[in-house]
């Protein structure tokens, strides 16, 4: 039985996501992000499930950059997850007695609509995270009447569900990744995702559409890109890029090269199933079959059978 | 003496960049971005100093998104601050008797060695803003023994400054930007900066490289680009572009121009002068002039002049 | 009634081409390419009529470099006319007398099927051009029993038609261009071919990828390209363009205007009904009014009014 | 000793060309560049030499489809010879005797201003070739009175030179080739070029574009490139592409495996020396040494060592 670090304490959207990710798996909370990912660097766990994205807050700037900079891991699973918000209280606690909302500043924002229409009385107060708001909501001195926070939440800390699903968006959902030490890769299935950091080698006019090229000669789509700094002060940043197909594809493992010869350092962070099972439209002669094949010419040609 | 709304509370880096950006305005404290934002749209200041992006943190995401959904706003003016941290304590406190340190996340990451070397028994506590730290430090009651912060945070509290410049990196830069209502354009400078949101018409693949080449052929250089997401699931985004020059010059203008015209959406966020004074290196056939001829020549031609 | 010069003498198929172009025109046949061309140039015609490329034999590059190099002058309309070859010998004569046949050596190597299945005992004999060759035949005391031309050759000098449509392929055709001294130019009609000639400023790596790029960003399609040597030695070489859409049209004249900027030289050579009709294909945000548009729209955001 | 078919006959230009690639070689001269290279082919000869293209001229369209169409040749070879007229007559003739000059027409061209200067009343008749010229005027009752051709072909016929290098032009260069039945390339010499012949799959707007960008990706620069017709009609071209770099080369094979994956068929002409003796710029990340480390790199990565 495998052992995964997660995003904690327990009661989180990271929890819900790994449980779907490995249902069978022990899990071991971490306190942040990075805990999490150290925990798998050091052995104490087998992987570590984390956040990347957002569909409303967007990227997860800590992932990305312990990513790029931190000990490697690679992407092994990723997963999209409905983000469902509830409002969560004590038993006993109806709306109408709820003066004062504990949850993380991101359910503040994506909430607003339910608590100005339902609690509009209710002061809201940033927590840590939605988890850390149901936990502390469930302490019977609770300065707090309510939590926003994901269901599972409610469960753990034996709170219940005033309100289900009061975002005020139904559709946002957060890209969630598994990570392992470095070792084999999962095998390609036909919709795969890749994902890269890429540094420059020099900042000049024009290297991010060269990078670009380097995929769509290919035919390589790309479906994320996401600047960073470099620390080097303003104006010197890298890149997350995430893209259609595994490192095993002929057309991706060339471009990936192609990248890795023009740039200043590729860190190559996994190719893996993709979620949504879409697979990527194989532009003409870029399929692995022809690239086999203009290989086989090639060879021919170099040892002169024209 | 115009009025400038600006994050909040008094003592913060903004703060700073506001006197810096323009020392005579009256200063106007906010709660938080979009607060001092909308203080300006709605007329409560004549425009609004915010950050936009850090060169550990990178984007400042809700000040990047208030300037893509909100009511438009035109940067008029930039500054590229040195970010210093000080260790700021109440008269009397010396570095052994602290216990407890109060600071912003983004601090406590960005002064991890200082602390590890001379606070390492300290417990360091997260803040809303390293000026609330201070604030609070400043209370003859608080549990917290020190605060990180700016050092304007400590004249403003009353706060000794026990050591300055305690960050990490020496070289930490935040950039902020000035920002009024829609109105006249700054004069070009030679040395201008141009800010624009653009949404994706229909997300196909080579979308990026086409708005890339826009710029490209018009030898008109990027300097940054984030993606955000638009909200409707994740693999949905929209951009921030800067680039060189100002949208009065010819080559940017037509960029821009051709952006509209093939992008779902392109909102001008401004052009003005560069906080680092540099001035592009025009491409061949890309200066104003050439563009005057190049338009006159057509127009000859048009005419049958040939 | 407007004097035509052409490609003589008379019974070419640039006759041919001529009556087709304009029926009622004043025919001038001149001894070749350039002194058709130097007749309109010097006002001894109102314009004239020359092949400028076949669908077998290629570009015609004495055209090609008249254009490119001399006085200038306009295309106003181009034909594209199917060249079929006739057996063409004095009244008498029937195909197995025939010894010796003359004719142009384009139409030695068109017809080389026919002649080897039904004149196989025949000497080929190359003349200056396929009419020359139908004079020559027509005279009595001629050493050749036929002539391989056009039909209308036999018309002229008296020859009875023996076999029609004798060459090897029945789809080749010739393009030919009617030109005038500079003027206004043909209205846009929606099927528009514009051709160009440029130099290059410098002949860096890339500049005709720089090139085409001009054209490819603003959704003009190119129909011809040729490289022709500028004299400077080998390896020097400057390019004649066709493509879809008329100089009137917004796109091309951006795209035109651009080249102008970025090379050495740009020779406008005209736009002009394209003879095959087809209308070309208007990518997103390239029509003429996507561009007046976009050029509203950049003058109100450079006027300040977001 | 290896025998070499040229174009004929004895005293043309082409000779003096084989006779600097190869001067030991016996010397088959032949009527036309088809029966050159058709000698190559039919082991009449062990190879050939034809001209290729003229910096004036431009290309030599019948060498470039046999190259197309043909059985496949191999260039070994290339050569770039000064084209240098001269004068030629029958010994006594001097040159206010001349009245009638023969040549090609090509001389006729290049030697314009000589024979307005220096035999302002002299007919100059079109020859098949300068060599043809010679020959013929050696002939006792020729009617031509000099001839405009090599010098060698004066030495060749017994001719006298009157004038030497009479072109008005005195840069004016032919390249000529060397091709062999298909067979080893010769080695890589950091000095070559590579020619290909290319159809495209569908001629589809921006496929030219998309060639290009397979060579500038690699850091490939083209040196030439001609559009010939298809023979399907007007509009449908096939291209030659003369390139830096020798098919050996890492970045020169993958650009030659990507035309054949995306064109509809790649023609290998060969790599070979190039006369000029110049080395390419080889840009940033395109060497065989990078091209081989992110090779390795790639293994690595795939292999799961990360």
């Amino acid at each position: 039985m495998p052992r995964l670090a997660y995003l904690g304490p327990e009661g989180t959207f990271t929890e819900e996501a790994l449980r779907l990710l490995d249902p069978t798996a022990e899990r071991l909370p971490c306190a942040n992000v990075s805990a999490a990912l150290n925990a798998a660097r050091a052995g104490d766990a087998d992987g570590a499930v984390v956040p990347l994205e957002n569909s409303i807050e967007g990227a997860i700037t800590t992932t990305l950059d312990e990513f790029a900079w931190g000990e490697p891991l690679l992407i092994t699973a990723e997963l999209l997850l409905p983000v469902q918000f509830s409002l969560l209280a004590r038993p006993g606690t109806e709306i109408p007695h709820i003066k004062r909302v504990y949850t993380h500043p991101a359910a503040i924002t994506q909430c607003r609509a339910f608590v100005a229409r339902e609690l509009p009385e209710a002061v809201v107060v940033s927590a840590p995270s939605t988890a850390a708001a149901a936990q502390e909501v469930s302490l019977p001195g609770s300065p707090y009447d309510a939590a926003i926070a994901a269901r599972i939440a409610g469960e753990h800390y034996g709170l219940v569900q005033l309100a289900a699903d009061i975002g005020d968006r139904s559709d946002t959902v957060t890209r969630f990744v598994k990570v392992s030490r470095p070792g084999p890769l999962p095998a390609p299935t036909g919709s795969d995702r890749t994902t890269l950091v890429v540094f420059l080698a020099d900042d000049h006019p024009g290297a991010l559409l060269e990078m670009l090229t380097e995929f769509s000669v290919r035919g390589v789509n790309l479906t994320r890109i996401e600047s960073r700094p470099t620390g080097d002060g303003i104006g010197r940043y890298f890149f997350h890029f995430d893209f259609e197909g595994h490192i095993a594809d002929a057309r991706v493992g060339e471009a990936i090269a192609g990248l890795h010869r023009i740039c200043g350092e590729v860190r190559f962070l996994g190719s893996y199933p993709r979620a949504d099972g879409i697979a990527p439209q194989i532009k003409r002669g870029t399929s692995d079959a022809e690239f086999a094949e203009a290989g086989d010419w090639l060879a021919r040609i170099r040892a002169g059978q024209v």
